[in-house]
C-alpha cells in the first residue's frame, strides 16, 4: 500500500469482489490508516444499496447464535452477508466473547459471508465512527445485509442503532425485572424485540410486558396490578413516545407509525428466526413507504461530514508540532493559576485560523 | 443567575463556605449552563489540594459501601469529603444504582460530606468531561478528598482513571474467572486492588491471581499448573508491564515504581477499610516523592485545555446557522454520490477561518 497507485490497485481487487480485497479495505478503514479516507471516498458512491441491522442486547442473550440463524436464512434466499461483530470491552464483562464468535464459524466458511470482529477499547466515537465505515465498505462490496452485532454495554448500542436502517433487541426471559429500568433507552432503539430463549420460564410475561410498554396491550388486559409486573406504565409510556412519535413525524406524517414487533424465539432449535426474518421485512417495507429510511439515511451521512469535520480539526491541531509547542509553553500559567484553559484555548484558536482552513498544511 | 453579576453573587457564598452554593455550582457544571465557563475560570486558581480518588468494579462489588466507610475513616480524621458518584446507565444494566445509593444516605447527612449522584446517559465525552470539572469545583470549595464511584462498564472507567490521582479497583471473590479477561484494561487503572467480600468463597484465589499478574508471586508459587488458575501467566505479564513501567519512566526513573496493593475487605463489618485508607496514603507519598501527581496532575489539565478547544470548535461551527445552512445546501450532492463527505469537510472548514478563530461571532 505504500505505492502511490496502492489504493487503485486495491480497488480494481475490490471492484471485481475479490473478498482478499475486501478483507485489506477493512483492515485499512478499522486501523484508520492514512489511505483509508483515499479508499472511502472512491468507493462512496456505491454506498447505499445493503441494508444495514443492527442486532443489540445484554450479555448471553444469544445474539450470535441468532446472528448466525438469520444469516443462514438470508443465504437461503440467495443473499450476501457481512457481519460486523462489535465488543466493546470492558475489563469487567466479555468473557463469553470468544465462545460467540466460535459459534459463528458455521456460517464463516460460507464464501457469500464475511465477518469482521472487532474488540475495540478506546474512545467510544473511534468505534462508532470504524462501524459506520465498515458498513460502507459491506455495502461497496455489495452485500445485501449488512449485521451489526454489539452487546449492549454503555451508550455503544445507541450509537450502533445510529449506524443502522433497522435495529433489533434481543431480551432474554431473565430480562424481566430489568424491563423497568431499560425502558426509554430500549424505546428508543428497538425496531423489533426478539425474546430468545423463549421455552424459559418467564418469557410469555417478559413479552407482555414489553407489549404493555409500547403500548400494544392495557395493563388492565394482562389482568392484574402492573406494579406486579415490574414495570411503571404511565412513566414508560410518558417516556417512550415522544420520540417514536418525533421520529415518524420528522418522516411523514402521512405515514401509519410502526409499531415494534415483539418476537418469541428459540436459539438452540431455530424457532422464530423466520418470524424474525419477516418482521425485517415488513419493516423494511415500512421504512421505505413512510420515508423514515431516507431521513435515516441522510441523517448519517449529514453525521458523516460533521465527524469528518472535527476528525480534521483534530488532526490539523494536534498532529501540528508548533502548536504543540506552543500549547506545552503555555501550561505553566495554567499550573500556576495565572492563566485558565479558557482563556488559553481562545488563544489557540485564535493563532491556528490557516492551519484550520487547510491553508497551511 | 440571569443578572450580569450573578456569578460574582455566587462565588461570594461558594468562596464563604456555603452548601447551598456549592450545590448550584455543581449543577452549573453538570448541566454546562452558559456561566460554566465563567464560574470554572474563577476558581481555577483555587484547584490541586484535594486528592482524587477513582473507586471503580463491577456492579454488585459493594463500591457504594467501601466508599461510605472510607468516607466515614477520612471523617475520623477531620477531613472534609466530596464524591460524584457516576452511572453510565446502559438499558440492560443499572439495577441495583438505586440502593447503592440509598446505603451511602448514612453519611450524607454529615456537614462535612457533599454528594453528587450523576445518572448520565448520552455521549461519553461529556460524562468524562463534566466528572473532572464536578471534581475541580469541590476540590475548590476545599474538599481534602474526592471520590469519584463509577460503574466498570466500557470506557467510562479508563476515562475516571485519567480524573482521578488514585485509582482503587474492587473485585469480589466471584470476579475469579474473569481476571483472564480483565488483565491488560485493570493493569492500566488500579492503583490499589480491592477484594471486597473476601469472607466468601475463592477470595485468597482472586487475590493470589491478582498478585501473580502484577508478577508478585511466580506461577510456581501458586504450587500448581498456571492453567489451571484461569490466567494466562505469560501474556498478562506481556501486556500488563510496558503501561506501567512507561508510565513510572515520565514520571521519575530514580524513584521505586509502585507495586500496587492487593488488599482483602469485607464492607458489612468495614474489615480491611483501614488498610484501604492507608494504602491510600502510601501511594499519595509514592505519587508526590516519584513525581508522579505533578505528571498526572499536567496531563489532566491539558487535556482539559484539549478538551476546551474542541468544545469551542464544536459550538463555533454547529451552533453557527450559516454554516448549517450551507452543510444543508451539499447534502443532495453528498447523497447522490457527486461530492464525498471528506470533500465537503474540506470545503467547510476552508469558508469557517473566522468562525473557528473567534473573530466572528
Amino acid at each position: 500500500m505504500s505505492a502511490p497507485n496502492g489504493v487503485r490497485v486495491l480497488l480494481d481487487a475490490f471492484l471485481s469482489g475479490k473478498r482478499a480485497a475486501l478483507a485489506r479495505a477493512m483492515s485499512i478503514v478499522e486501523d484508520s490508516r492514512p489511505e483509508c479516507d483515499e479508499l472511502l471516498a472512491a468507493l462512496h458512491s456505491r454506498f447505499g444499496r445493503g441494508r444495514r441491522i443492527g442486532i443489540t442486547g445484554p450479555p448471553g442473550a444469544g445474539k450470535s447464535t441468532l446472528t448466525t440463524l438469520l444469516v443462514k436464512q438470508f443465504r437461503e434466499q440467495g443473499l450476501q452477508v457481512g457481519i460486523v461483530a462489535v465488543d466493546p470491552t470492558s475489563p469487567f464483562t466479555g468473557g463469553a466473547l470468544l465462545g460467540d464468535r466460535v459459534r459463528m464459524e458455521s456460517v464463516a466458511l460460507d464464501p457469500g459471508v464475511f465477518i469482521r470482529s472487532m474488540a475495540t477499547r478506546g474512545s467510544l466515537g473511534g468505534l462508532a465512527g470504524t462501524t459506520r465505515e465498515l458498513c460502507d465498505v459491506l455495502d461497496a462490496f455489495g452485500m445485501d445485509r449488512i449485521l451489526i452485532e454489539t452487546v449492549g454495554v454503555g451508550q455503544s448500542e445507541l450509537e450502533i442503532t445510529q449506524t443502522a436502517d433497522q435495529s433489533v433487541v434481543v431480551l432474554v426471559p431473565e430480562s424481566g425485572d430489568s424491563i423497568q429500568t431499560m425502558k426509554a433507552g430500549l424505546m428508543e432503539i428497538a425496531d423489533i424485540f426478539v425474546v430468545n430463549k423463549a421455552d424459559r420460564p418467564g418469557a410469555d410475561r417478559v413479552k407482555s410486558d414489553i407489549e404493555v410498554m409500547l403500548g400494544l396491550r392495557g395493563g388492565h388486559a394482562l389482568g392484574g396490578d402492573p406494579a406486579h409486573h415490574g414495570v411503571d406504565l404511565k412513566n414508560l409510556r410518558r417516556i417512550a413516545n415522544p420520540g417514536k412519535a418525533a421520529r415518524n413525524a420528522m418522516a411523514n406524517p402521512e405515514a401509519a407509525a410502526w409499531t415494534p414487533a415483539v418476537i418469541q424465539s428459540i436459539g438452540t432449535t431455530g424457532q422464530g428466526v423466520s418470524d424474525l426474518a419477516s418482521a425485517l421485512e415488513r419493516h423494511f417495507a415500512y421504512l421505505e413507504r413512510s420515508g423514515t429510511l431516507a431521513v435515516r439515511r441522510r441523517t448519517r451521512l449529514r453525521q458523516r461530514v460533521v465527524d469528518v469535520v472535527e476528525e480534521r480539526v483534530r488532526r490539523r491541531l494536534w498532529m501540528d508540532a508548533p502548536t504543540n509547542a506552543w500549547l506545552d509553553g503555555q501550561m505553566p500559567k495554567v499550573e500556576s493559576g495565572e492563566a485558565t484553559p479558557f482563556a488559553i484555548a481562545d488563544a489557540l484558536l485564535a493563532r491556528s485560523g490557516s492551519l484550520l482552513t487547510g491553508d497551511r498544511r
